[in-house]
This record gives structure tokens, sequence and C-alpha cells, in this order.
């Protein structure tokens, strides 16, 4: 068995020489993290290399994910399917190991990190959902539910605004379960880190209400250890473990400095580091003793098969319990979702209500939810206001008990920890801000996209249309590009109808988020035949076909706009001029039908006005150069709502008059 | 002169007759901090309501925003000019009394707040503004820079994340001159706060180096005066002052409840507070000596003259820093701007230089900034990639002296302290990250556009072109959706020459931010004509004309893609197809531009092909239906640069295919 000093100079040569190799990358958290790697995948984390998507393993984050070369260097040696061909694909095009470990690219990666910060708070996110599946699932005897989060930081995520957001709530949640390991080298990339980030970390995370284990050497395999056995025995708190380390510890040359931190070592002082940790070995030639110390893969099945033991033991005395935690683990709907959903759907349109498309969303919410145990909602303290709450809504208590969270006035940290949930598995989160708060989100929803993961993101108040808040308050250019985001699926429904089946089609992806764009103020109801609210569900669909002859003109509408265009339809019918009504709740989805469907709904030829309270510029994919659109492209203001649309020309005079333009 | 509770009142009356009758509003917040207000205002507050620009007037900041009643109360009875009239049309399209407060419209808003977090982060910019303006202009015995920045605060701001990154960087920078009050009301909009925010505030700003003042009642306004006093009296650190409060405080029925948080109090509790407070006025009539107790012009006036007495004198000492120092708080460039601008550019010109833009933006840095002291650098922990630096760069360091900050990894916390900075004049901040952390940032950017201020935003890495720090940190839809931002321009620049005139076009803004979008990679130098050179101005303009006959098809390219246009132009001439070269470097302000020179640019009938690493849809505004893009819009790939460009499409015979397509 190799000594430990060989196992994690292991972890630094396969690092700086797969940097090395693609001559790009970031050495220096690899190799200045090695003993703390060691202490925590080599005698406490509960994985099975065999198994990654174990549903009760260890939950491993790396937060500073520039650091990839670390966790891929651990999966490889623990013996997951990843080989040393993979590392010496390190950063090439389809390779299993790119530059920020991607979720979906090599087995064992929980979460795709790199946009620093948003790994902790995924890590956050995956130990609150561990505690809300505890609650729900374990029975006396049988905690099938018990695992522990473990997540690596860096002073760039402790700097980073959503750390805050994410560290604070898990103080007041309490998550016992989850333990950070902060590497402390007090180097970032414009230097020693002394002329902008001064804190006291471990009182700021005091604080917080967190069990704080200061002052421990990162290089000191045992104390590490000692720390995480003190982080597990606290289970009330979560724990910071501060990890005082050497930035690229084992470069005899640049360990210590920001040179190490984003950049290949380079030929000479990768040589020097081998004779520095005396490492006799080729690049990607390692011993089998180094193997040998490395491999979790007996006691990972092991540790897996005890469980899937205890696992039956719960399977015989909890049946429906254990057969509705797997469904729910496998992400799978339930067996009568489709029959639900239609009566649902059913239901909402013969009430025929006219109300805002956010209380549009509540009624749904109420129809589905009892049908989805999963469904796990919450607010960044707008509950009132999103009407993300439904009858049934129980607050979370100190248990994990319920299912509904306030997550408080943090907008990007709820996006990332509902990420985090939807990774860990079991719920199905859904969360609530104005739409004009996705952008301090953002790149949480974007990064939903990105991993391919399905929460749903709920943004109300969505135009000029909420009134008096004025233009810090007014979305003009939000709905444009959350579109944009490749891979998420935003709609903007314009009524009851509309809406149950924007939520209906959001609920039934698999591999994309959805965000659902909603009114403040009432939109009246819109009588359709059963062909067309089965062809909301496409994304775009004619909702009122010119009548006398063939249409002359399209007038496109979305959510609020709807209503003019079919007011401008009636007034230019007056004039004689046949106009076709297009609503289209998620472009995304439209565009995603087939060309002959599309054509349907989009004539060619036919001139088309868009019409919609938000920037123009979008529309032209539809309208093009000739055709018009009724948007705005300027701040709004602050007045009630009715004079805002007045002023801004959403008047069914303006959009008839433009649409009479485009004739 | 009326008695301290009567004063407190007047702020309480107005503010809930004034949500009142625009039955919209937040008179929580103003009735929770009325005693506050009036220690601060009524015994602190350095300014001179007769000259709301006053250079060395304290800042006043309401982070809460939302309780804009109080500060327009504030602005109203200390004899600014807002009226009753005004506080009347509360709300209504433009008034002056919008609902949230706005910079620009009523005297004396320093800042728009609202979007909550961003008020606490432009304070801390206005205060490091006046230390780094002190250590700039002061001179001993002559301290024409001497003032302090207060902020108001609640729950909200707290919770949010940008509010660690902005007070842990004020600790870091010592700024004894600000002083913040937090608003400790106990509650939130989703109810009491004990559920979702459980931090030990002191101790957390204690963490940051802070000075905390624990435990003040925020109804004693002895108590408050006695905190403000300590607070001045502590001069290397900021400030918290911990108050206290009941929220909605007046309204016997519903104060300390969630419900007098965001909505009137209605007619009967309006009365009953009248009767509570024993206020026998009717809405909107104050009572002499009411006036006559907040009047604050005459000590003003004096506190004004007594600034310009010993401004003059420091004028006749410093006769060339006074100039300066006027000039800069005026915010108008130097004399010489024009020709040196010129001179600069021609330089660049003629050197020819094949970098990466980034690198062409520190050689503009390194030609400009001579002649703009007032310029004030800076990265978000990015410097040696953003090349944000030039020879001339000085840290900041300790007394406030130099002209470079290292703002940490803290996105969001730099563009909203840029915001405060640009707010408070005499700098010109710029700061730099990765184009992709733009969202991280996101809706400052945006307060920067709605409040007409001009700092300027430098994003690197603007594409796949970055390579292998893989999809998390590839833009694809970032520079589309910031072009959507009202009133931004954003500037993708294709080499040397290009990126000088984007910084001198940026410069010279007066009323708007600007984004300038650079690659990380290498871009070939293009030369062109006298007149090309000054159409770069213009923000789209011909490049290269069709030879040989009027053009058949035109390309249109930005940034990186340029060479990809003239390289098919150049294949396609060869095959007898006359293409021209559009170069687009701002479609913001290109879109400006008269109709007679886009119609010379993008000729009328001549189909157009866009190409741009990035979301293709945002291209259709200009080749409409008939043309084509070469974008992308998927997510990119970890590997090597040249390898995902042609992965992607982006070849010339990908962009040649393409072009034939649409003729």
């Amino acid at each position: 068995m190799a000594n430990r000093p060989a196992l994690s100079n292991a972890i630094r040569v396969l690092s700086m020489d797969a940097v090395q190799q693609a001559n790009s990358g970031h050495p220096g958290a690899p190799m200045g993290m090695a003993e703390i790697a060691l202490a925590l995948w080599g005698s406490h984390l509960k994985h099975n290399p065999g198994n990654p998507k174990w549903a009760d393993r260890d939950r491993f984050v790396l937060s500073n994910g520039h650091g990839s070369m670390l966790i891929y260097s651990l999966l490889h040696l623990t013996g997951y399917d990843l080989t040393i061909a993979d590392l010496q694909q390190f950063r090439q095009l389809h390779s299993r190991t790119p530059g920020h470990p991607e979720y979906g690219y090599a087995p064992g990666i929980e979460t795709t990190t790199g946009p620093l910060g948003q790994g902790i708070t995924n890590a956050v996110g995956m130990a609150m959902a561990e505690k809300m599946l505890a609650a729900q699932f374990n029975q006396p005897g049988h905690a099938i539910v018990d695992h522990h989060t473990y997540v690596f930081l860096g002073d760039g995520c402790l700097m980073e605004g959503i750390s805050h957001e994410a560290c604070s709530l898990a103080g007041t949640w309490g998550l016992g379960k989850l333990v950070a390991f902060w590497d402390d080298n007090g180097i970032s990339i414009d230097g020693h880190v002394e002329g902008w980030f001064t804190d006291d970390t471990p009182k700021r995370f005091e604080a917080y209400g967190w069990h704080v284990i200061a002052d421990v050497d990162g290089h000191d395999v045992d104390a590490v250890n000692a720390a995480i056995t003190a982080a597990k025995a606290e289970t009330g708190k979560p724990t910071l473990i501060c990890c005082r380390t050497v930035i690229g510890k084992g470069s005899p040359n640049k360990q210590g400095t920001h040179d190490v931190h984003g950049a290949a070592l380079g030929q000479a002082e990768i040589e020097a580091a081998r004779v520095h940790m005396e490492w006799p070995h080729k690049p990607f030639e390692l011993p089998p003793e180094i193997y040998a110390g490395w491999d979790a893969k007996a006691r990972g099945a092991q540790q897996e098969a005890d469980w899937s033991e205890r696992f039956a033991a719960y399977r015989a005395a909890h049946p429906a319990l254990a057969a509705e935690f797997e469904r729910r683990m496998a992400g799978e709907l339930p067996a009568n979702w489709a029959d639900f959903k239609a009566a649902a759907i059913a239901k909402i349109d013969a009430a025929a209500q006219t109300v805002a498309t956010r209380k549009a969303s509540q009624i749904a919410l109420e129809a589905y939810s009892p049908a989805l145990p999963e469904f796990l909602a919450g607010s960044a303290d707008l509950t009132g206001s999103n009407l993300t709450n439904w009858s049934g809504s129980k607050w979370i208590d100190g248990s994990g008990q319920g299912n509904y969270i306030s997550y408080g006035v943090r907008e990007f940290g709820m996006a990332a920890i509902m990420n985090g949930m939807s990774l860990h598995g079991g719920l199905r989160p859904y969360g609530g801000t104005f739409l004009m708060f996705s952008e301090y989100a953002r790149n949480a929803l974007r990064m939903a996209a990105l991993m391919k993961i399905n929460p749903i993101f709920v943004f109300t108040h969505d135009s000029i249309g909420l009134g008096e808040d004025g233009p810090t308050h007014q979305p003009v250019e939000q709905t444009a590009t959350l579109r944009y985001i490749p891979n998420m699926d935003v709609w903007r429904p314009c009524d009851t109808t509309e809406t149950a089946v924007a939520w209906s089609f959001a609920v039934e992806q698999q591999t994309r988020p959805s965000s659902l764009v909603l009114s403040r103020q009432n939109l009246p109801f819109v009588s359709r035949e059963a062909e067309q609210i089965a062809a909301i569900a496409k994304g775009g669909y004619v909702l009122r076909e010119a009548e006398g002859g063939a249409a002359q003109l399209i007038l496109i509408g979305t959510g609020s706009e709807v209503e003019l265009a079919l007011k401008a339809q009636a007034q230019l019918a007056t004039e004689g001029i046949r106009a076709r009504v297009v609503s289209m709740p998620s472009t995304n989805v439209f565009d995603r039908q087939d060309r002959d469907y599309q054509a349907s709904v989009l004539s060619k030829g036919v001139p088309r006005v868009a019409i919609e309270a938000g920037v123009s510029d979008f529309w032209r994919k539809y309208v093009g150069l000739e055709g018009a659109v009724v948007g705005m492209d300027t701040f709004g203001e602050s007045a009630p709502a009715p004079a805002l649309f007045k002023a801004f020309g959403f008047t069914v005079e303006n959009v008839v008059a433009v649409a009479k333009s485009v004739l």
C-alpha cells in the first residue's frame, strides 16, 4: 500500500501533467487540496464508483470548479469509469474531461461548476433536499435517506454574493449534514487577497449559525480527518472546515503564488516538481500500489449493498413509500398523470375565469399539486405576489417536513439551490420572484439549461402592467433575453387555460428548465375549441382565424397583449380587413415544431404584426423586415397600468394603425 | 417650534396619506424609520436644499427604496424644490415622485433604488469615491472633499448577496465616512423573518471589519443621535447602526405586521392613526411649525457658503487643482480631448497590430489614460485576463491614492459600486470581468442605463473563442442580451482601430453606459481609409465594398467574425459573386443613425448574411426572414478555440455556402 504522501502526490502529478498536456487549466487548486481530498475521499466519502447514481451516496461538489483535475483524478483513482485516456483528453473536444466539471459528461460529477459561488449553493440545495426527503420517507428503524453533502470551495466562492445567500439560509435550516472545506490559500487571480478580501471568515460563518472549525492545516491528513469527524458529530449545524493550504503545493518554484493558479507549470517546473515530490513515474503512469491505495470499488459496493439490504427491509415494511421513493428518485411522473392533467385542464377551461395569469398559475398549482407530491414550492420573499402557494402548502418546519420554502430575499440563491435540489433528485422544485429579478438569478437559470435539468421558475409582474412600482420593476427586455438562453423554455400565457397547459408542459420536461412569465393584472379568458387547447402545447397556434376569406394579415400576441390582438382583429373586421390572431405563449416551443406546422400558423407571404410589451427587435424573427412590431424599447414609468399601456402605445387604435401600415 | 414626535409624525402622515391617495406604495418603512430620519436629517446631514448638486454635500441613499415616501417627505420638509402638489402626484405618470426614488426626477435623489441591495452598494461606491477624491485633491489645510455617505437599509438588502460583496469590500477599504442604518423590524414580505433570516448581523459586519453599534432603539431620537455621533468619531471603519424599529409605527392596528409593508393602510386605519398620533391636520396640510422645525435651507446655505469660502482659498493656493476638480465634478472631458483622441487613433491605426481585442483595449487605455486622470480602472479579480490595467496603473493604497481597484471576485458588487462612483462624480470608472459574468452583474448594468449615467464595462473572453474553459464560460446569448438593455451601448470591435474608436466613443457618452465586448484570441488588423475610420463611430459601416459592380450580397460581421466575412468575400469573388462586407461593431449606435445612412450600408433589396458567434435570432432585425445568419444557438464545448470554431460552423466554407443559399 502506498503511503499518504504518495497518494496525495498522485493527484498532484495527474493534475499538473494533464494541464501541461492541454497547455491550459488550473493546477493550483488540485495540488493545494490533495491532502484534504485524501482525507475526505480516502476515509469518509460514502460512494460506489460502480454505481454513481446510487440514491443514498454522499454528494461531493467542487465549487472551485476550475480545479477540475482534482475531481477527475479522484474519480479515476477511486475506480469510476474514467480512464487515463480520458484524463489525457483533458479540455479536448467531446472528451469526458472538459475544462470545468460538467454534469452528464463524466460519471460522479454531481453538478456543473465554474461560475463561482454556485457550487456551494447547489450543495446547500442538495443538503436541503436530503433533509426534506429524509423527513418525508424515513420511518422509525428505516433511515433510507441518510447521507452527507461535501463541498470544496475557495476564496472566490466566498467573495461572491451568492455564497452569502446560500450559507445564511443553510445556517437557518441547520443543515447538519453539510460540510464545506475552505481552501484558504490566500491567493486569487489578482494576487495575494489582502488588498480585497479581509473577512474574518470563521466569524462570518458563525454569524450564520454554522459550526466552524478554524485553523486546520490543510496538508495534515490527520488534522483534516479529525475535523471531518467533528463535523459529522455536529448534526444540528452545517460545518465549515477552514483549511490553510499552499496553492500549487509540490511545485517547488511556483507554489504559494498566483502563477500556479490558472496556467500550466511548464515542462521545466514539472520536472522540478517530480524531483521535489520524489515521483519517479512518467506522466499518466501510476504504479499499482497507488491504485490499490485509492481504490474505493469494493468498499463502495459493500456500502451500497448494505443500503440495498436496508432498503429491502424498508420496502417490506412500507411498500408504497418505497415505490414512491423509487419513482421520485427516477424523476418519473405519476402513472395517472396524463389523465389527471387532461381533467384539470378541462375543468380550468370550463371555469372560464378572468384573472391575472399569476392567479391562473396558482389555480393550476391547486389543480396539479395533489398529484405531484414531489412539487417543492417557494418564493424569494414574494409569496403573496407570486402566488406560488396553494391550499395544500405547508411551510417546511425545523424537521424538514412540508412542501413550501420561504427562501428570503435571495433570488440567485433560490435558483441555484433549486438546481441543487433538482440534481439531488426526489423533488421537483419551483420558485418565484418578480420577472425583473430573474436578472439577479440569471446565471443560475443558464446553468439549469446547460445541465439539462428541469426546475421551474415562476416570474410574475411581467411588464409595465405591474404599474406604479415603476421602471426598476417593469420588465422590458427580460422576456426576450430569457428566450435566448439555449435549452430554456419560456412561457408567457394569456389566460387560465394557456397557463394550465404551460404548467403541465413544464412539468413534463425532463431535460430542460422552464420559465413561466405571468401578469400582475387580470387578463380575460379566451374560449377555445378542443383542437386549439391541444395546440397550446405547440407554443404558438391560431387562436382566431380571419373570417370571410383568407387572412390578409397575421396579428401575433403573447400574454397580456393577446387581448389587444383580438380587439384589433374585431376592429379591422369592421373595416373589411381580415386578420388572423396567433397566440404565441412559447416561442421556444413553437420553434421546435416542424416547418409545415409553423407555416400553417404563420402563412408565407402574409404580413405580420407582433404585439408584446417588451423589446420589439426580438419579434423580427417572425415578422421580418416588412412586418411591424408593437413593442417598447425604452424603460417604463411609474403610473397606474392603464395609463402606462396607453402612454406606450398598447391600444387597439395603435395596433390597428400599425396593422394597416403593413398591408 | 414643533416637538420631536410631531416632526417625525409629519413623515408618517405624509407617507400614509400619499400611499393612500395613490392606493399603491409602501407606508411601513417610512413610518418605522421616522425617528431615525429625524435624527440624521435634523442634526447631522450636511446638505443644501437650495443646491442639491453642491459638490461636498453628504450623500444620502435610501437602499430600501420601496419606502420612497420617506425621502420625498424629507426633501419636501427640509426645503427642496418638491411641493405638496408633487407629493400628491405620488406614483402618477410623469410625476416627480415615482414609486421608487428615481435619479433625475426629484432634486436630492442621489441614486435610483428599488432592486434590493444595490443602494447600499451604490453608497459604498460613493464613499470610495469620496476617499479617492480626497486623496487626490485635498491639500494640507485644504480639505475640500470631506463628506459622509449615509444609507438606510432593511432586511431585504441584508439578505441579498450583493450586500456581502459591497460590505466586505467596504470593510477592507476602511470607509470611515460611510454610515449605514439597519431598519431592524423583523418583517419581510413573507412575514416574520425568523424562518429565513437568522443571521447575527452585528457579528457578520464585525467579521467584515465594520464598527457596529448594536441594539439602538430606532424610535429614540437621542439614542440614534448618539449613535451617529459615535459613527462619525470612528474614522477608520464604516459603521453599521442597528436600529430596532416597529414597521408602520403610528398605525395602531397594523404596525409590526407585514400588512403595513406594501399596501395602503385604508381610510379607516388612516383615521385611527391620526387619532393615535394626535394629528389634527388634514391630508397634505402641515402647520407652519412643522415646516419651521424641518427647514434646512438657511443652515444648508450657510454650510455651502462656508465650503465655498474654503474652496476659494483652495483655488487661490492651488488654482490648477481647483480647476481640475471643477472640470471633473462637472463630468467634462479635458479641453484637448478631441485632438488627443484623433492622434491616438491615428497612431494605433498606423501601428496595424494583430492582437486580441482585449489587448487592443489595453493599448487604447495606454493611449487615452494620460489625458483622463478621472479614469478609475479595475477588475473583478481578472486583471491579467481583462487587461484593464496599463503602464500608469497604480493600485489604490490605504490612503485612497491610486487609480486601479482590485474589486475581488465580486462582479455585481463592482458594477453597482461603479454606478455609485459615477453618481458621486469626479471619477470615470471602468471595470472588467469575463463577458459570461456580466450575467452576475446584469441588473446593475441595467440600473446604469436607467439612471443615464456613464460607467464603462469591459467584458472580455467574448465567445467560444475563449476555448478550453468550456460552456460555463463561453458566451452565446450574452452579447445579444446586453444589446437589448435600453440606453446601453454595446461594442464588439474587430481590431485595434475599432477598439480605440469604441473606447473613445464610450468615453464621450454623458448619458449612457457602454459595454465593450472583447476577444481573448488574436484578431487580424484591417486596413481602412480615413473615411472608414470616421465611420466606425456610426456603429456600422462598409468595411470592404464589393468589387466590379454593385453588391449582390451583404456580409455583416462583428468582432472575431469580421475576419470570416472578409475571407468569405474574397472566396466569393473568385466565384464571381460580389459581396460587400459590413462591420457592425455597435448595433445600438448604428440603430441611432438616420435612415439614409443606414440604407447606404444595408442597401434595400440586397440579401444579407450576418455572422456572429452568438444567438442567431438577434440578427433577423438586419437580415430579415429571407437572409441568413451564421450564428450559434446551443451551448459551447470545452476545446481549443480553432477546433470549436470549426465544429460550430464558423468557417469560410460554411459562410460561403450560406451566402450562396440566399442569392
